[in-house]
């Protein structure tokens, strides 16, 4: 694997279909999943890892997102990545960012509603990595489901010949979906963050059994978060192609929650269809030995 | 010269380094100047041809504006274009778009403050070409001083391997800046617009003799125009940087107007250093054969 800092390096290093996947680091089996789904359709894989400031509307929280770029090279490498593009802040804003790439009507809700400036800040740098890495594809986790919504409008917007992929989000064998701020909770938070993911695939199974109505498949999920000591943000049924509010499944959706357990925020989803299907993640077999794990 | 239709083929007719004209079509000898500068640095000059509904902020506008498909393709192959992105409205917007790129600070001013959203419009489509398109250079009219700012801006920001030129504005034998607009001009409306174009030059000549103070050189412009029927919008000396006003030329700026001759809405600069050079564009030997020809 070769590791670059900048642009220009990165292109070079292009060859046949390229697939990007886009990362902030302090890796989990999460994101190694999206390498291997890059790794089946690219001839050569590219990761970035780079901690974008600008979607960040609590600098504390930059200040505390947990980072361990030597530990994500050698993740990436074994995981089957061609080219490491890590660069510095100041190949990525080398003079102060006055252009932002926005979408209002997709960044009004959940996310968007709760964290200010959020999706202006993704849109703006996943813009600067399709734009300056040029990728033939890029892989994104649907755990970060509105933001999967709103990268993938942004490049169909911009004319961007870039294919964006979803891949599922993976969860520990208690259901917990993995994340790289799981590492933050204590044994008492992490068993309260179960309500959330045990509210979600109550929705699940209620839309297989046949329930449409959005009213009643977020009361499950509030009726199982309320169970336990969370702090809760949202849980709201959102259209899968803008992700505005639907007030029946008549159409393919994610019904996504947000919630504080202790002082750490985590989110999950399912995505649902009005077939009666649902997408809930995939489980894995053993406990996660990455970041975040136990159970 | 290849005419195509979609990004897709427009990508596929790259090849060596490929300059990008972009262009609203109705062309005159100004944007054939652009071809030729792209002719001279790259081995493949694509000019692309649209009417962006995007940066029109009225209706009105958009609808008279002029076109000429046919005369400007001939136009463009004798100019030495090799390929002329043409697209439909259905390609460049296949959906709603929800996606603005925009640049507030540089928007606020000038044309941005009288033209609400028309530099969101510019740097939206422009961002969709130079992504979609891919090109290594691109080349614009300094005559739209602030729409060259902004567009420079905006590809330096978004990371976009994208050189941007700027050519020099073209004017008529009497000083009138060629613009697809002046084919609307009445001949007592072309005679008053030349009040522009002389208060330009004589705050040039200001500046050659070394004054520096933006509110002299402003002074000058609007005296002159004041000589004519003519609506004055503003009249402003601008950083060539980032746009923000300068109340002194101690740094490389442009003094730009606007103003309406009869419902003919003009606008014009001159390029100013603070060594006391100025680039007042060029001037055309006979009068112009094209559209706003004349003299």
């Amino acid at each position: 694997m070769r590791v670059v800092g900048t642009f220009g390096a990165a292109r070079e290093r292009r060859g046949g279909i390229t697939a990007l996947v886009p990362t902030m680091g302090y890796l989990h089996e999460g994101h190694l999943s999206l390498v291997r789904i890059a790794r089946e359709r690219a001839d050569t894989v590219m990761a970035s890892l780079f901690v974008n400031p600008l979607q960040f509307d609590d600098p504390s929280d930059l200040d505390r997102y947990p980072r361990d770029a030597a530990r994500d090279a050698a993740l990436l490498e074994e995981a089957g990545c061609d080219v490491l593009f890590a660069p510095q802040v100041e190949e990525m804003y080398p003079s102060e960012p006055l252009t932002r790439v926005t979408l209002p009507a997709l960044a009004a809700t959940m996310e968007g509603a709760h964290r200010p400036g959020h999706f202006d800040g993704v849109a703006t740098v996943v813009a600067k990595l399709f734009a300056g890495l040029q990728p033939d594809l890029a892989v994104f986790g649907r755990k970060d489901a509105q933001q999967f919504v709103v990268v993938s409008r942004m490049a169909a917007d911009l004319s961007m010949p870039v294919e964006v992929i979803g891949g599922p989000t993976l969860r520990e064998a208690d259901g917990l979906a993995l994340s790289s701020r799981n590492v933050f909770l204590s044994d008492a938070e992490r068993r309260a963050a179960l309500g959330i993911s045990r509210g979600l695939m109550a929705a699940a199974d209620a839309v297989e059994a046949g329930e449409r109505s959005a009213a009643a498949l977020e009361g499950l999920v509030l009726e199982e978060m309320s169970r336990q000591a969370l702090d809760v943000e949202y849980a709201e049924l959102a259209d899968a192609a803008d992700t505005s509010r639907l007030t029946v499944l008549d159409r393919p959706g994610f019904l996504a929650v947000a919630a504080r357990s202790g002082s750490t925020r985590l989110i999950d989803n399912v995505w649902l269809r009005p077939d009666g299907s649902a997408d809930r993640g995939a489980r894995l077999g053993a406990p996660s030995v990455l970041y975040g794990g136990g159970g």
